[in-house]
């Protein structure tokens, strides 16, 4: 008997060296960001009080594929390339023809796929003299691996971090100082956006929104401090493509190519890294679904409209074409933190008025079961970002049986759920509420939307 | 530039298909256990109560090689071979002329070596009919372990937690019933055992001692039903060489052979893992040198006694001839939980009395830095435990800066510190005790020692 291989491994020489950019195979160009004040088409030097000059260059980009630089491959391979699995397990129990694979990205040091991202714009913020980086963060999976990046750069990092998590997850904040950055819950009085809230709201728990304003208002003031942001972003999108491409190259390893290709999306790069290498290949005549998953509670693909919205509630940043609820829509407590962005990067909402990709969403108690069993098979806990991709993919599969064909399904498990116990236990508890919201509620939402003329 | 590997991958089917038992190499034998009551050697129908009978077998075996059954071979490819590192960032960092390498066990599903004992333990006593294991867990690492073997071969299983582990560590809890455990909370009133201690202490914070007495009792009462233990024995510490045995693989991928050998030692299995595959070539002639490290506060081998002991704190296990400080030892709450057992694994002990190993022991605070070090050159957050065997590799490669020798080093990381950022909070904020106990203390503890004809 020749088994299938569980694990499907690279060797660090065969490590893709360049990121895939999709832009350059774009069938219909992307629609520009637009100046918040203006309207107009924003230029590089509106961004560059924030963004090192090359990540600028990165954003508007139409070449092809663009060099990883040496010293970031150097520390991609810390925890790169990372394995493909097959599901041989779940395939059994869910008794299915199916293939199924995934790529997991819990390997990194920082738990997820966002330090695909945060080593390479560490680096270029280090190559430009910048000496220190602000960010916000959330849930803490972004701040984590923007700060443990910065570090291995010599760079100062200083995170803002929601107030309710810093308060809620302190080891989240513990793993961020072990790794040097200086971790402020905001709203703060470091900025004169956070005093301004905790003069009127001293007891402020804090948002997303808030934790952006303070960190972009640091970097707009220091001639030595950028901002750095952990998704949406087309260059961010970019640097998570080494993901689709290892995936493509293990995948080859084994002669199979995927029928259907599956990511959860929140801001979408987790998204764009696993499937941009193979649209490319349906934009060149491939016949493969693309399913871009989402939690019912933050619908942004499968609700939100088309259209040019604010990148965060304060109103400070361009105006960008993207799937949206509402700059100001704020997303139910869900559990999937990485999830709840009101909207969806620009060129992840643009292959969706494209035709090249379908969207659906799930219920959290359903992702959390689909977590569960796949804990209980594969071993791994995912984290409840990629439950919601596991749902998917175990649907699909259960279909693949029901209609007797058999499918390669490929799926990004983006990272692991060591940090997010409270919330299984939440769900085996039992006290897990499912959330929908009515079209009157989005409509709502959606009549604060700018009018662009 | 041919740049040497960071990591050094095995395909799975170069994974050993057999554990390496040391008992077939032994130049002296090792004295064998005692009934606790007689004092005579015991047999394996004393032990029949407790374990599967081929576990009681591979205990007394002096088979050079046991096969690892193919179905536990498929449940190891769900995350072995685990890489082996070159520590390339650290050497840089430390200036050193010496080669660091690292076996990372941090990637099993359970975060720890401790799987590779777990599966192989629940698959034997599936084998023999069992439907039921009990077990003790006092940080976690094992009860997460045993937890999710279980359920892969559809045993339930019980784990008595500590109390004070249960109520401080409810994220460890709730992953081993993600896995499908029962988890107990211990002393309990499931046990006599348990009944008798909440009598006379119903706010009994619990013990390890306490908790080995309550998954005893429940094994030995019931015939479904059979007890497992995560290190000490014999048969555990065989099924841990999986890890020395591919990085000797890994190693000669790279034409090196390590001159220093180090692991982190509690019960004493994540050092045989990797050290005694070595050990073997070393009677052989090999010219190598096998570091112990332990915690200052627990220090069994560096200021133990080496004599006949009680493995448990209730004096209800057989007697063993090991390192120990007396049963009744208790450690001070230092945060490598994992190195927290008053005595030594036999077999180490008996290799330390052979001159085959040596030992020596760090105080916490230093540990943590050499872990904080870690952390921000290598990305990996290590667990408290194996941050020891970094400490003793840091020191060894200074050494040889200093006496300006190239050696090449090659320690286990067992596990990863995902669960353990309140301890790495604490010594960021210097609120970390370093313990030592004085010569008058290690004798009282050891003045209870039992006397053997």
């Amino acid at each position: 008997m020749v088994a299938h291989p569980t694990k499907i491994e690279l060797d660090e020489k065969e490590m893709p060296t360049a990121w895939y950019n999709i832009q350059a195979d774009l069938p219909v160009p992307l629609p520009p960001p637009l100046h918040p004040g203006t309207h107009q088409p924003i230029g590089p030097a509106d961004l560059a009080p924030l963004f090192p000059m090359e990540l600028i260059k990165q954003e508007v980009s139409t070449e092809r594929y663009i060099d990883i630089p040496e010293e970031v491959q150097e520390i991609y391979k810390l925890w790169r390339p990372s394995p493909l699995y097959r599901a041989l397990r779940l395939e059994k129990l869910l008794d299915t023809p199916a293939k199924i694979y995934f790529k997991y990205e819990g390997v990194s040091p920082s738990g997820s796929h966002k330090s695909n991202t945060s080593v390479p714009q560490a680096y270029y913020n280090m190559k430009e003299g910048v000496k220190h980086i602000t960010t916000e963060t959330g849930a803490g999976q972004w701040g984590t691996a923007l700060s443990m990046s910065c570090e291995m750069f010599g760079i100062e990092c200083t995170v803002y971090m929601v107030k309710v998590s810093y308060q809620q997850k302190p080891y989240r904040r513990a793993l961020m100082e072990t790794y040097g950055a200086k971790v402020i819950a905001s709203p703060s009085n470091t900025t004169a956006s956070g005093r301004k809230i905790l003069e009127t709201s001293p007891d402020s728990p804090g948002s997303l929104g808030m934790a952006i304003s303070e960190a972009v208002e640091i970097a707009a003031q220091r001639d030595d401090t950028r901002y750095s942001l952990g998704s949406v972003l087309n260059h961010v999108l970019m640097h998570q493509t080494i993901i689709g491409q290892e995936a493509k190259l293990q995948l080859e390893k084994v002669g199979d190519y995927p029928d259907i290709i599956i990511g959860c999306t929140g801001g979408g790069s987790n998204f764009a890294g696993i499937t941009f290498p193979f649209i490319k290949d349906k934009f060149a005549g491939k016949n493969i679904r693309v399913i871009a998953v989402e939690p019912a509670a933050c619908p942004s693909l499968t609700k939100g409209v088309y259209t040019y919205d604010f990148g965060d509630t304060g109103q400070l940043t361009p105006l960008v074409k993207m799937h949206t609820l509402g700059h100001d829509f704020v997303p139910e407590g869900i559990h999937a933190g990485g999830l709840r962005y009101h909207g969806m990067a620009p060129l992840v909402s643009h292959l969706m008025e494209l035709g090249a990709i379908e969207a659906r969403s799930y219920h959290q108690n359903a992702t959390f079961e689909a977590g569960v069993t796949f804990a209980r098979t594969q071993g791994i806990l995912p984290g409840p970002e990629p439950t919601h991709a596991i749902k998917a993919a175990i649907d699909e599969a259960i279909r693949c049986r029901e209609e007797g064909v058999s499918k390669t399904i490929l799926f990004n498990l983006s990272g692991h759920g060591h940090f997010d116990l409270g919330s299984y236990d939440r769900y085996l508890k039992g006290d897990l509420v499912d959330i929908e919201y009515s079209s009157e509620q989005v409509q709502e939402a959606l009549s604060h939307l700018p009018v662009i003329a």
